[in-house]
Parts: C-alpha cells; structure tokens; sequence
C-alpha cells in the first residue's frame, strides 16, 4: 500500500479569482466518482489538498468563486436526502454552477423511465456531471457506463458514497494528522452502510488499522469469517466495543436502520444500545482527545449518547461542513479545473 | 405605545447598487423574526422604509440588486405552500442570494431528524439564513435557540407569521396613511389563524384600534371574554360583523378552513357566509374608499363575495406584490445591510 | 398555405453578447404560446432561426448568455415531467433569468386553491412567464386569460405541447430540410396525443403532407372519418403502417400509454407491437436515411425496436437538445429580445 500524503505540505498559493493552483487539475484523470475502492492515495490527496483550497474560498467575506461558470449540474435523487442533496446543491452555486434537481417524485421516473432513459435525456438537455442518488447499488455505475455526463454517486444502496468517505477522510486528517498506522473502530451495522463500506476503502488507502465493531448479524459476510481469507488487507473484527475502542485515535459510529430490527437481525434497540453505543465512559479507553464521527442523522441514545453527540469530541457538525467543501473539490476536479 | 412613524417622511435617495442609504441598516438589531410582538414601532417602521426602497429596486427595468451576493439561504417547509416560500425564493434572488428549497416531502426528515439536528445541519452546510414554516407553534424559536442561522418565521402552527403581518401593515400605510387612531376590522377564524394574531400585534403596535369580529367559537380565549381582564389593549370584540363595520378604515378578512366545519365550530359554511361575508353592502358601511385585504387564498362566496375580492376596494394582490418587496428587507436587514 | 421559409437562408451575425441580430424581435407580436394551431410559417421559421442562434450560444466554452437577466420565470407543473422542467429551467437559466418551480404537491394548491388565483398570485409575486403543465385541456388558456403573465403551455392534457412541436420542426428541418411537400407519418395513440395534435398544426403549416398510421381505436374522432369532411387539410389515414411508411421522408411514433389496454382500447400490447412498431425492416420501406422521432420517454419493444431506438436514424437525443434551444428562443423572444 502507497504510503499516503499528508496534507501538512505547502498548499499553493491560491490564483486570485478561484484560489487553486492552476497545474493542479492536470493531475486529475478520472471521469466519475463511483466509489473509493479504486481511488490511489495519491488521488485522495489531491481531493483533500482541493477541498483545503475550496474551505478557503468558503471563508471568504464572500464565499464565492465562479470557476464554473456556465456549467451545468444535474442531481438525480431516487432517495429521499437533506443534506447531501442540499450539500452538492451549494457546492455547484459557490462555483457558479447551475443546478438543477430531479427527484423519483415529480417526475417522468413515475412514468416508468428506464434509469437508462433519464440519465441520457438529462444529459440531452445539458447535464454536465449528474449526481445521483438511487436505492439499487450499482445505479451510478450504468449511468456513467451509459450516458457521457460526469457522475458522481452520492449512494448507491448498501454500496457506496464515495463523497462521504472522503470528507470522513478530511475531518479525521485535520484532527489526527497523517492516517496511515492509525486505529481507527467502525462501530454498528457495517453490513448494510455504505458509508462503512467507503470509509474502509479510503482509509486503508490511506495505510490506516481498521476496527470494525458489530454484531454477528450486521457484519458483512466477507468480514464475519476474517480467517477464512480476509479480502481486506488492514481490517480487524471485533466483536466487543470494550475491547475495539481500546487506544483508537478516532471512532465513527453508524447511524442504526429500525428497520434491523423489524428484520430480526437484532433482539432489540435496548440491547444493542446497551453493548453499542458509544459513550463517555466508553471513549475513555480511547486514546486522549479521540475524535468521534458520524454520518448522520444520529439516533442520539441508541447508536451514541447525547453526551459524546454533542460534546468537545464530536466532529458531527465539522463533518457536514467539510462536506461541501469536498464536493467543491470534486466539481472542480472533474470539471477540469477550468 | 409608542406614537407610529409614518411613512410619508423623505425617503433616504437610493445609492448607486441597492438603492439603500448605507446609514439605514445600523439600526437594526434584531438577530431573527419570528413574531412581532416584540417588535417596536421604530423597527416596524425600518422594515416599512426599506421595504419601500425595495419596491423602488422591484420597479426598475432590470429588477435585481445584489446586496446578498454570496448569501446562502434555506426555505425549511414542513407545510405546503405556494406563495410564502416563492415569494421568499425571489426576495432572496433579487438581491443576489442563493436559495436552496428544502421540503419535509423529499428529505431526510422523512427519516424521522429531529428538527434540531435538521437545522443544525442546514447551518453546517452553509445556510445563513433560514426561512422556515412549521405546523407546531414554537418550531422557529426552537430552530433559533438551537442552531447560529438567521431564522425567520415563514408560519408556525397558529401562532405568527410575522411576514405577512409586515406586508399587511406596508399595504394598508400605503392606502390609509398612519395606522395611529385607525379602525381596523378583522373578521372571521382568528382563533386559528396566526396571521390574525401577528396583525393584531402590528397594528397595536402602530397605535390602531383593532376591531376583532368573530362567532364566539373562532374567538382566541383571551380575546373571548375581554371584559374579565384583556391581554390586548386597543383590541375590542364585536360578534355583529354590521355593526363592526361601521365607519371602518380597512377590513381584514381571514380563511376560513374547511376542516372548521368537521370539528364541529362551526354549524354550516352557509350560516357562517350569511353572517361574516364580507359584501359591497356591508363595505358600504365602512369609509368610503376602505380597502379589504385578505392574506390569501380566498375561498370566495364563504368569507369574501366574489365582488368584493376582485373589485376596487381588494388589496389581495397588492399585499402578494409587498410580500417580495417585504422579505427583501427583513433579508437586507439581517445580514447587515452590506 | 403560405410557403414555409427555410432555414437555409443566412443566419444573421451574432452580436457580441447574445448572438443575436438586433432587429429579430422586432417581428415577433404574440403575448402567449399556447398551440400552434394558429401560429403562421413565418412566426415558425422566426422561431427556428432564434433556435438556431440558441444552439450556437450553447455551443460556445461558457454556454451561457444573460439576455434574460432580472427575468423571472416561473414553472407550474400539476403533472409529472423531467424532461421538459429541466429544459425549460436550463433554457431561462442559460439566459440570465431566474427560475422559480412550483408543482402540484407541496404548495397551497393541496390546499384547493384555484388555478385562477395560483397564477394571479404567481403573478403578483413577479413572474412575467408562467411555463404551465396540466392535465386539463385549456387549463393554460384559462390562466393567460385571467393574469398579466406571459404564458408557454408545456404540455395541456390531450390538447397541446407547443414547445414539443417546434422542437420536431426544428429537428426535421435540420435533417430533411424544407419540409413543404414531405411525407411524414406519424404513428401510434394520435387520438390521446397533445403532441401528435401540436405536430400536425406545425407540420402541415410548413406544407408537409402528413400520414397518421394508428388503429382505428387510437385516430381522432375528425381523423377516423376523413371522407366525411377532414378537418385538416394535407392529412390523410392509412391504417396499415407498412403502406403508410412507403417512400416517407420522416417517421414519428408516439408513446403508447399502458392505460389504453385497461381501458379496453386495444387488444393487446402484443397485437399493438406487431402491427405498429416501428422496427428496422419497415423503416427499409422508408426514403433511405429518413429519421425516426419520438416525443419521450419510449417503450422498447412496443412502439418502437430497440434497434431503432438506437440506431442511426433516431434523433430521440438531438430532440431533447433542441429542445432547451427552442426553449430560450421563445422566451426570449417574448421577452421583447431585450
């Protein structure tokens, strides 16, 4: 595994309108942004150098800087969303972008379009880069293989959300420093997150030691059997939070569906609340100063504790603001930094 | 109660861009708008004079000022509406903002967010100022206490909607002058309606005399039995609406809901027409040249007759025009004037 | 009938901002789009050629031109649409103006409010064009009868869709040339078709000589009798569409809505296929190279082959394009080409 980047480096100076280097987008060769899996280290620290740059623009008395101007965003969501809708809405419009929203309600989609059909018509009518939500993982993936807008998947089912992983991976970076050789404990139903699932790929890019914490029932099965052949290079199980959070530099939690336990894939909110969530007594063993993550929108009380949720280690909030900066950083990127 | 400032007074001569003397803005302290009964009548009449620089930017050939450039504005529905979140999405356009529409239906509220952690994500993605309607009376001050966005009212449950309180109060200045001394008549479900109760505090405020008319079922509590101690000074009841009417400067008349009638208030729609319509034969018992407003929209033939809503003596529209105008100036105001 | 212009004639140079010549307005006289029934050749070919000014302002690096600058458009849309929402968007996006959307669902029409007072309300807060989609014919002549906003009819249940048809006009004529004296058939439901209708008034304005090819179940009533006084001049019936495509120098097919076999109006989607696709082996009988069009979102496999659908002659994808091109052409033209 490459040894990653830190983003303790000089940052270039910023060029007077948009704040960004102008040789940095050379570096940048990739079409879509469908998942993490396949991203290099190197890759992920040009995105959080970028995202750097775009918290600057963010700062601004006016914080605005039209480096697309006349570019033309399409969101596509097949699944209802607040913030990360609302998130890529405002990336595009600090860069002057024009963006236009597509739900599955309200649309042609009930009509019974072919998932086909709408992202070529959107395209049709000037679609640049399509940020698609959709409840199907692998969604974006015939998108992009079938319409040439830019994609970026802003989660696709259980599979991916590679934008949230990469401004998990920003947050923690600004708090704890370089990644790699770092504990990082993933805490609750990793079988069916794809935020977990994104998170694992970006920070073993990145040379971190995952933890992952859960139930038998909400490990995903290639994790569940580790002996048997573990896919993941650099990702532990284990099983016992008491025991996974020991020395961590950084927890992050996942918010947990209700629908689990409809399910039957867990005997109840109060159990596993009791031997899950994460506390202060529980951070404790962590190591001094560990930072506590999560994706939102919490259940305070069952998966944290509204102590951890709202206290100093709590980075819940930076983590959503980092968030359109690091959508910034991707329109920029695939827009060839023009 | 202090003495209303009109609005005949010199208008400041607009600058070059916005059309604003760069003095008006120091006045104004106000962090958010959730009600008016706070407010005094040197700031309603802040708001009423900008509001008027507003109309004058409105009336221009190309009718935009871009005060706000780089403001990010949130409309937070939780209830259906045309006109008010429209109405707030120019406002913001027209001086240069952006606005982001967020709506219960579509969203990770369906997803059960507490409305706490909803605003305190909106302002972390970048929202400076967030317009907000809500069927729970209190959901705006919540928002307010809880999150560091700008927060305005847009409508909450029965209680305010100080908006079209303000633009109520613009449009009957501009038809009858200063509102001080005035006989202002409000008819109908006041009980219910947090526009009544916003004007009431408006006009009071500016030194009307509030007439409230009303069948005792639609009457507030503490205005249904005025005699055991009224809360409102300068608000009298009188359920007669042909004696109410009498020598009337302006009449305000409200919706009457549907639902009304199924939760037994109410005996038929056709015995609350024949009493409390408002018809050319009784406006020919008010001054002569009274105006009738109504917040809108209008169920004709119940509350308002068909003649009086589209003829000369309606206001309808004109109050819709102000409510642009309106908003522009709350939002010109709160971020500073700059 | 006047001879149609064509677009061959010189395009006239672009001025420096908005590419187009200054003089063109000039022509145009018509408050509102509602339906081509009564638009003549040359306000058609007036137009294309704005359409063809468009696509150039599209083409460019920044494909954005402020004509539109201060204009605010408003869409109000009671049935579902993708495609021609975000089309119309982008269109007033791409020249400046500011785009407010309003659907059915999650406004004050959940609330009964009448078409007439929407659009007046509509109105009242700013918008000077009102792009209106409903599922009742004449609904939009209702609201540019009743509210000083220009009106673009986006689609009127079975009646009209004037921008659709000036975009297949628009498309042909790049394809086919004039097309006085062109056969072109048009294939499928035409009875429950406002596009189909919308294309045989600007078809047949242009001096095509228009087929329709349905079975009998799926013709207009003023079609299915045409010995008994057509209506239409220049269209003729031809029930059999292996006849009906002999030597045309265009085919339209139309979507075919799975309502019409509940509603007993076909046999089966079987039958329908099999006499009405159009496939590869009956466009052989065509002109060689005639295209295929189709409105949108298509059925593979039932009105029309998937080889078709994606082969050379389909110009489903240049349709959509053209249309956001059409789209600015209109509303700047009836913006007075300021």
């Amino acid at each position: 595994m490459a040894t990653p980047r830190t983003t303790e480096r000089g940052t270039p100076a910023p060029a007077p309108d948009v704040g960004l280097e102008q040789g940095t987008a050379r570096e940048w060769k990739r079409r879509h942004v469908l998942d993490l899996d396949d991203f290099s280290a190197d890759e992920i620290a040009l995105v959080l150098d970028t995202t750097k740059a775009m918290k600057e623009v963010l700062s601004r008395d006016v914080p605005r800087a039209p480096a697309l101007r006349g570019t033309t965003i399409v969101t596509l969501f097949y699944e209802a969303s607040t913030r990360t809708r609302a998130s890529f809405e405002l990336a595009g419009k600090v860069l002057g972008a024009d963006v236009i929203n597509v739900t599955a309600s309200g649309s042609s989609i009930e009509k019974g379009e072919s998932l086909i059909d709408t992202v070529r018509t959107l395209r049709a009518i000037g679609a640049q880069v399509l940020v698609m939500r959709h409840s199907m993982s692998g969604a974006p993936y015939l998108a992009a293989a079938n319409c040439d807008a830019r994609v970026i998947n802003a989660g696709d089912g259980w599979h991916a959300h590679p934008t949230q992983g990469l401004l998990d991976l920003f947050t923690l970076q600004t708090h704890i420093g370089d990644l790699a050789g770092k504990r990082i404990v993933i805490v609750g139903d990793v079988a069916h997150s794809r935020v977990a699932r994104t998170d694992i790929w970006g920070l073993t890019t990145l040379g971190a030691e995952v933890v992952v914490c859960a139930p038998p029932t909400l490990l995903p099965p290639e994790l569940g059997k580790p002996h048997e052949g573990a896919a993941l290079p650099n990702v532990t199980v284990e099983k016992d939070l008491d025991k996974a959070i020991v020395d961590a530099d950084a927890v992050m939690t996942l918010r947990l569906q209700k629908e689990r336990m409809q399910g039957g894939l867990l005997p109840s909110m109060r159990e596993y609340s009791r031997l899950y969530q994460i506390t202060e007594a529980r951070m404790a063993k962590a190591k001094p100063g560990a930072p506590v993550l999560h994706p939102g929108p919490m259940n305070e009380g069952v998966e944290i504790s509204a102590a951890v949720a709202h206290g100093a280690a709590s980075l819940v909030e930076e983590q959503v603001q980092n968030g359109v900066a690091v959508r910034m950083a991707l329109l920029y990127l695939m827009r060839g930094g023009k």
